[in-house]
């Protein structure tokens, strides 16, 4: 499956408040030195003139995220093309108590890669080389900073795949993925990078460069050091190689997109096309009504599943399903029969299935599309949650109903701040997206949503982030998810790591 | 697939001398306390009599491994039934200097799991409860004493399958296999243990509970405390509890076993089958010929390969392919497609392809006959190492010549010490079995063996433990895995997690 958003994610085009004036209560640490016009002598001298970034126009997109949410205020970016050069620069930095914050393809959704203050960005876009890959083994070695799409493309070549597919892939890094542990659109079939990446080259704090790229699919020598990196966020070191196994590209892919009545038929149908699918499923994803008319409104064209004449069918909720195989009639068959099965058991009451390329992109649209769909009437809050399936969606309705009883949601009235609750997400990974699409961000509506969702989430024994991470915007809420013993666990790695805290502060934990 | 091996593996039957005597150069460490009288009545009021086991025959079954090649003089056994009282032992020997050995089903081949001086041994036998199992999810959270048979006979009855298949699943512990990051028989499909595991429950040296046990299949929030006990060996906490993410159970599944002339055809035919079988190929293990010689004498059974009226055929190497899937028709027509087309390009001479249960189970014996057969003649130095594909075999030969160029090695003359060099393993993770089989255990052959094997696989920046960890017989050669940084940092994790150093001393790091 290779698809590309129609246009790239855009939210509110307004001005951008410095986070330091979103957030007041957050101090710059007086700990951290500044940089004087030394620093940045050394530092040109180590990376060159065009490598260190020190004007202001130019610095302005490494200082703000993609959603316009956050911005930091950096005098200084710093580009290395080697991991020796990386090295240097934290060594330099850690010596003299620089703050630091490593930048990859800034898509990250919890303004993990921005500064909030001063902090210098380490950026990995000149570290970018695809470094060597095994057509026997499928071992992939790259450089940080090289695309996920570029990487793709070029496995694609050799009849491989990236085991990891997400909406951003067009600008985020494999070093980004890994620092965030993404998830993503291939998680059901090819697992989490915890299992996939197979050995790192990770800069530490002090500037050692922690090696362990040479290792083969399986190593017993020792603690699995490299998986205290994925997911750390760039808080203890700063991944600069990925090795990553890659399983064979599928020749057949599938997709089926489905209308259903109710939440209980989704879960059912999801554990049948587990069981009938089996090892040619390779996505499950669900969408409410509520996100599809988000949607309709952005794509402004006919939904798949209405029939002639109609802008919208009714259904309550939608599913799309991929298979991926190495046969296509074999799995034409497999999932028709499962088809089939599941509509003489209206599970499922209508459906299409892709017949080309085309089609293919084309219904992957109506799910990916929710993510821009949701901001198109001027903000969104987004919540990225796992829980367990059963009470999954109960978070959406409970969501709506508190904002119906504050009287601050109406589809049609545009005085109410919040147009509408939409829920979506992989439900195969029980993960679910919770998007909040305003008019307006609002106070009033943020204290109806907090801390309500994360206690919610809590009281389940569910996850406050499934797959976007905690970065600046969670770093509050970790409580909700980890025990006490375990943040204090995690407080103490990174003090032990990073005792002076240059690694990407007020983040994290 | 579920099988079990014809008897149980076997070693040598002599009496085995106290780890202590075979290795004198290995001190006890005088910082440890020892029991008394008052330390035995401490855990009998908390554990009961029956738990508590000081009996010396009782005793002798904890103290040595299945191999007979270790033994311990540990005095005391204690056999918790609760999390709880996991908890109090370990509070009672940290504050008391206490070592302990963790022991699960003492299937172990580093002497991992046993005491090498008077350790107290803590075995998780008596905890031992499946604790839930998700339908929907396929999530199955069990006692780190249960039996790996046992879990996946439960799952067989629900429908799905246990991520983990190893010849020892009949005596193994779930708790063992994510200590030692067991691989096995299913990592080809199943992928490793660091991405099926979704929580653990692990009582720290202080008797700290640290419980990740609700973990949903995605949580982004924090560095992912788990993994670092997935493969400790119990040398920083003991796992009390997994938490693990199960897959359908396949409704097909085919063997073939295949004869080939030349190592170079064996990994064509991998990579012919990873292409062409993709979704549905679930192992792909190799044999050479001295492996199936050796399996033959100890099966005493033609070969399932052999023509009538002959014992046994005349192929260099053997590959055992195993498909996994959900429609047996569609599995059947993609082997046999794929085997035709090996078979017409001649990288496959010959095949034989399972007709039912009980064919499949003996193809599976001449693989899994391997490890016993290879004890058949007195005894067997065994390697289990990682190496690039293209390299992997070479170590086999160069093994073979070193011990022909020292006169050591015969498979007639009985007055050699060493019968045969064997290797087979699972090719599809890169994963080499180097069994040097022997009439007696001898210095003059372990001097020609080490440290060359382990030079020549760090030469080949290979690994010396992929799947049987490092326990006591590796523990002093990490440095040809791991570089020194590597090895500081998990010292240091060590010593922090650790700092009496109670845990499984005298192995690991």
């Amino acid at each position: 499956m290779s698809f590309k958003l129609l246009a790239r994610r855009f939210y509110s085009s307004k001005i951008v408040k410095l986070t330091s004036e979103s957030y007041p209560n957050i101090k710059r640490d007086s700990k951290y030195g500044k940089i004087t016009p030394q620093t940045i002598e050394f530092f040109q001298n180590l990376l060159g003139s065009s490598s260190t970034i020190t004007d202001n126009d130019l610095l302005s997109s490494y200082n703000e995220d993609q959603m316009r949410k956050y911005k930091g205020q950096s005098q200084l970016c710093l580009k290395p093309k080697t991991t020796e050069q990386v090295s240097q620069i934290l060594k330099y930095c850690n010596e003299f108590k620089l703050a630091v914050v490593p930048q990859g393809g800034n898509t990250g959704l919890v303004g993990g890669s921005i500064p909030v203050f001063d902090e210098i960005i380490i950026s990995l876009s000149n570290l970018n080389k695809i470094r060597s890959f095994d057509q026997v083994s499928g071992i992939l070695k790259v450089d940080a900073g090289v695309v996920l799409e570029t990487a793709d493309s070029y496995l694609a070549e050799q009849g491989y795949i990236f085991p990891l597919d997400l909406g951003a892939k067009g600008s985020c890094h494999i070093g980004g993925n890994v620092a965030t542990n993404a998830g993503g659109l291939r998680l059901l079939r090819y697992g989490s990078l915890h299992g996939s990446v197979l050995g790192l080259e990770v800069v530490l704090p002090d500037g050692t460069i922690l090696n362990s790229m040479n290792s083969l699919r399986k190593d017993n020598t020792g603690y699995d050091l490299k998986q205290l990196f994925i997911g750390s966020e760039g808080t203890i070191g700063i991944i600069t190689g990925v090795s990553i196994l890659c399983p064979s590209r599928p020749k057949a892919v599938n997709i089926a997109f489905l209308g259903l009545d109710s939440y209980e038929a989704v879960q059912k149908t999801f554990q049948r096309a587990k069981n009938e699918l089996c090892e040619i499923l390779s996505a499950f994803e669900f969408m409410d009504k509520e996100s599809q008319l988000q949607t309709l409104k952005f794509l402004k064209t006919s939904h798949p599943l209405a029939e002639d004449g109609e802008e919208f069918p009714d259904y309550n909720f939608y599913v799309l399903i991929e298979t991926s195989g190495s046969n296509k009639e074999h799995d034409d068959f497999k999932l028709e029969t499962f088809l089939e099965s599941v509509m003489e058991d209206e599970l499922v009451l209508n459906g299409v299935v892709s017949q080309d390329e085309s089609q293919l992109k084309t219904l992957w649209n109506w799910r990916e599309g929710i993510s821009e769909a949701s901001t198109f009437d001027g903000g969104v809050y987004k919540y990225d949650v796992s829980l367990p399936l059963p009470v999954m969606y109960d978070l959406v309705n409970e969501t709506r109903t508190r904002l119906q009883d504050a009287d601050l949601i109406s589809i049609d009235d545009s005085t109410k701040p919040v147009v509408d609750v939409v829920g979506y997400g992989h439900i195969g990974d029980g993960n679910l997206h919770l998007n909040v699409c305003v008019r307006e961000y609002n106070k009033n509506v943020e204290k109806v949503l907090e801390p309500f969702i994360y206690k919610w989430i809590q009281n389940k024994n569910g996850s406050i982030s499934a797959e976007h991470g905690l970065g600046f915007q969670k770093k509050n809420y970790i409580g909700y998810s980890k025990s006490e013993i375990e943040i204090k666990m995690i407080k103490d790695l990174k003090n032990h790591y990073d005792p002076n805290g240059i690694l990407n502060p007020y983040k994290y934990v």
